[in-house]
């Protein structure tokens, strides 16, 4: 008997954490908080580095490393960003254990060997980055610094999800100096397309580009920008962030260039990441009640295919055409995997990569070779066809093209259909408490009204639209005058 | 001026610490023991952690990730291992700052948050995994475990050298987990095999592949393998392990399978890894007094083109051809940066990608243009010649071919005139007094005499030869019997 898993109708949140556990993607470890990410989620994480990585380079940037340890006095040199981060620090006091006298075999944490200074374990860089650029940085001919770097952050989170809110996570962040200001808005204008391409293009999720009110920024900056996608909940997930830090951590650590007058002024800064989080936004925003659906381009195996045969002859033909048409995939940059197992029947093999996600199955049977065919399922929609072996590489071609933009637009309209405008308060409270979704509202620009909404309904101020068009309007809570409508939604 | 810099014949240490940063590789930084890795050097890194995570893939491996933290109670379950890193290990003991109340803008710990069990940074992660496979291995259904993981990782150093011995550095580790002895042997062989291919034909660095002594030992191995390499100064350089664990870890964390039988026994286990100090190795092989020398294949730029002009009709017109030969060179894979930066002089461009090690140099001016030819200067040999523009893409591939061959030779050539057979402790001493190097000894076995080779002359047992021919001698200090020679050096 198969296992009876959660439906997203019955509990999103238990479906959720049984999916990330049969797909294979990631478990909880023997360290609180902290996640093991297993090969088939490593590999998916990867395909997302690698298409980033790629992109950041193109835009100009260089990969480097900076230490996991920021000593204290470092960290709290720029006092809004320490704060910020200050109680969910992990923090390292001593360099040494030593044998237990008491207990043979077991060690305790030698006194003697303190540290001076403690060090934290980074949530973040820009201390320790800004306290090396300001070695780097003497005049605008050192600007601008465009580096970035792929690293584990640590937060201590006290509740924690997998993907979603892990005490340790992997990340990049991108830490970059510059002369004027307009440059570095430009740059972090430049990195929040980067990310809404890769979410759009790559996880076929839909973002809606905005700022954070000033309560949501990022600690230490003069403003965030931010990718804010909508899950099959309705419920909003900050994707990625861009930060425009202004000239806080130049002065905090004291970088200042010389211009070509010889005019000194501070640096100003920008940094931007993305996290393991986008894992939980790419299982949420497509995935259903079988399991995984993942979008071709982020697909470890985009195509498989599963032999039906009864004897050895069998196998032999049906592996012989279906190297061919792995070869044939292959040259056109298509991953694929011939499940030959053995052990395994053809049922139990359907359900698996349908579970993993794997955009296309193909099955093939002795009958299907003998009439030229191969069974065809698409794993977004489901459906089943039969396609001739003649032009298949090319059919799969156009179709993991086809189910890319499909599960995109399947998202947006989604997205649309639970996108509402909404003009009291009451109305907001209610619409939030029967369906969960984005809710435009005007809004009376104070942190107060802000910060009454979300004690109220649980509901935050997900961004400002970029592309937020004016329209006069009236806060829903206060009635005060508001030029443009923000999102509000519940969010993970 | 030019700044005058250490010669390697005047003092090694210091011209490769000058070096280092002259190349724009890597600095200290603000914390104590650990490293910033600019981009010049994370690019070289990154190409080496390609190479090889393409072979790792190719023998079967995935690479996955596993906690940074390892709560103190596994860390000490391996008590071999735990005892071996014991004494450098970096503790988190609390988890959260707060304002400082005597001291305002200032953190402390909180002392409320201490963890009630202290977390230790990994120094190596087989705890962690082994307490993580015990969930995953029930039967030989589930063998082999094929895991790799890049990652970083903290051994308290107390003298630390750029890339060679830093508290944090990244690498990878694999953890391999197997049925059988002899499956666990065969792997542990096979990534040996990966690591000297990887010197050898990447690193352009000749090793030799042996085994550790056993108080040489990865604490907690039955069985290191290693590569040794010589550097220019004749001190030995680890550059790979490979560990045969045995059961160990599997009968620390109870991890046992079921065998067809349904017969129970504990899992063999392998690990292996290679780290930035393969940064250090590179450098300390190759480079002379000028910089640093790349092999070709992991320069992060192959090729530069210098443009000589005077006036901007010269140097458009010395573009377009850099351009065309970029592009033809592009197309072989080869990388090409054209400078064309007008603040700097030929001369200081020179320097500046001579100490960057880069393979080849081209210089163009307007005669060269007229004369369908070019200047080539080879980094290696420091060889110039003058070729024509025809032709030319192929003639760059082939000697990028012969630089990297040209470059193995001679550090092959090095290591052989180097590398003595000794027969006496008096003949040892007073050879490895006048010049360093590898030593070719005969040796009784014994930990003892190990011990007290390494008390009086600083040298140690690098290893015995994989490929050492049995030959019957006696031990130069004890004259009990011996049948192989071992390798004797100082070492980094």
């Amino acid at each position: 008997m198969a296992q009876k898993y959660a439906t997203r109708e019955e509990d999103y949140s238990k479906w959720y954490n049984e999916l990330v556990g049969r797909a294979d993607l990631a478990e909880h470890s023997g360290v609180k908080g902290c996640m093991v990410i297993k090969p088939y989620g490593f590999a998916i994480w990867e395909k997302m580095r690698d298409v980033l990585d790629a992109k950041f380079k193109e835009t100009g940037h260089s990969n480097a490393y900076f230490p996991i340890f920021i000593p204290k006095s470092l960290f709290e040199a720029e006092e809004t960003n320490a704060e910020g981060f200050a109680k969910e620090c992990a923090v390292v006091t001593h360099y040494r254990l030593k044998a237990d006298p008491d207990n043979k075999g077991k060690l305790i944490v030698d006194p003697d060997a303190k540290l001076e200074e403690e060090l934290i374990v980074r949530p973040t860089s820009e201390a320790i980055i800004w306290n090396t650029y300001k070695n780097w940085i003497q005049s605008y001919r050192d600007l601008p610094i465009l580096i970035n770097q792929w690293a584990n952050v640590v937060r201590w989170e006290m509740r924690t999800r997998l993907f979603l809110r892990t005490t340790e996570f992997l990340w990049q962040e991108g830490h970059t100096a510059h002369a004027t200001k307009a440059e570095a808005i430009a740059e972090t204008e430049q990195m929040l397309d980067v990310y809404s391409w890769f979410a759009e293009n790559y996880l076929a999720m839909p973002v809606i580009r905005g700022f954070k009110t000033e309560s949501e920024r990022f600690a230490g900056a003069d403003e965030t920008y931010c990718i804010e996608a909508m899950m099959q909940d309705g419920k909003a997930l900050q994707a990625g962030t861009s930060h425009f830090l202004g000239q806080n951590f130049a002065k905090a650590f004291d970088v200042k260039f010389a211009d070509k007058e010889g005019k000194l002024d501070h640096v100003w800064a920008t940094s931007w990441g993305v996290s393991t989080r986008l894992m939980g936004a790419l299982i949420m925003t497509h995935s259903d009640d079988e399991g995984l659906v993942l979008p071709p381009k982020l697909a470890p195996i985009q195509v498989v295919i599963v032999p039906i045969y009864r004897s050895e002859e069998e196998l032999q033909l049906i592996t012989e055409k279906a190297n061919e048409i792995r070869q044939k995939l292959n040259a056109l940059g298509i991953s694929v995997k011939f499940d030959n197992d053995d052990n395994r029947r053809p049922g139990w093999k359907f359900a698996e990569y349908e579970v993993k996600g794997v955009p296309v199955r193909l099955a093939i049977g002795p009958r299907d070779l003998a009439e030229n065919k191969v069974e065809l399922a698409r794993r977004d929609t489901k459906e089943k066809s039969v396609v001739s072996l003649d032009g298949l590489d090319t059919y799969i071609q156009k179709l993991l093209d086809e189910i890319q933009q499909n599960l995109y637009d399947r998202a947006l309209k989604f997205r649309e259909e639970n996108m509402r405008k909404v003009d009291t308060y009451e109305d907001f409270k209610q619409q939030l408490e029967e369906k969960s979704g984005f809710f435009l509202v005007h809004w009376d620009g104070t942190a107060e009204t802000e910060a009454r909404i979300k004690e109220e309904t649980q509901a935050t101020i997900r961004c400002i639209p970029l592309d937020a068009p004016d329209e006069e309007g009236k806060c829903m809570v206060t009635g005060k005058p508001s030029k443009k409508r923000v999102v509000i939604a519940k969010a993970y």
